[in-house]
């Protein structure tokens, strides 16, 4: 299972410390470069307000499988937190797309690092993902 | 970027005819099978309602930049679709968690193909990803 980089995110973040704990937290404009193989399939885009990326979490090395997070000062699984240090380094945002020029999309709402291989774009779709009334279990009042 | 698989998705479907077009139309349940050395990972997982899966689209081959769906007959740009052929062939998934068993995670809500490699597991907070009123382009009143 090897990944393709299919683009570039550029961000002002230039460290992990530098990025916001979740997208939902950031306005900054951050610009998507698609490579050039990969422009066709952005026809149509221009139609979506928000969009899903998928990016490699490039900065992040190794993994625990118990972490703490800056929500309290407990041990909790890996899987349920969001932690960039994974056994798989992907990280998700759900953005809101300003604009496309070209083969760049003018995005608000992500926390990558500048840099980020780009690994997938998605079409968000409120449907597919709004769940209603969820429990988060230890996040509960946190976030 | 090589990904590893931590786990294993149990379904009925056998082959991509088989699984549902998308996830909010699955009342099935399914299992997922989180392999030994992840398994830490999991801890107080059982208090959250959703988790966002990630896995392999391993029968999918090759892609198209543009590409047709069951939605309508045009071609659209494959970034604006949630076809399996990808330059990356990630699903994700948020699903309703039942029950977790040990290294077993009983779910509801998936249209992964039996036996895809499981490549994550995120907590589903709803702050993160729900965005109010959205446009979703050509696949308006489709869904």
């Amino acid at each position: 299972m090897e990944l393709t980089q299919i683009g570039v995110i550029h961000t002002p973040y230039k460290t992990l410390s530098e990025c916001p704990h979740q997208t939902c937290k950031s306005e900054q404009i951050a610009e998507i470069e698609v490579y050039d193989d990969y422009v066709g399939g952005l026809k149509d885009v221009e139609g979506f307000s928000h969009i899903l990326i998928l990016y490699w979490l490039h900065k992040a090395t190794g993994y625990s499988l118990l972490v703490t997070t800056p929500w309290d000062a407990k041990p909790h699984g890996l899987f349920t937190t969001r932690s960039p240090r994974r056994p798989n380094p992907i990280g998700i945002s759900v953005v809101e797309l300003i604009e496309r020029r070209g083969h760049i999309l003018r995005i608000k709402g992500i926390d990558a690092i500048d840099g980020s291989p780009l690994i997938d774009i998605k079409p968000y779709v409120s449907e597919f993902n709004e769940k209603g009334a969820v429990k988060i279990g230890w996040l509960e009042g946190k976030v």
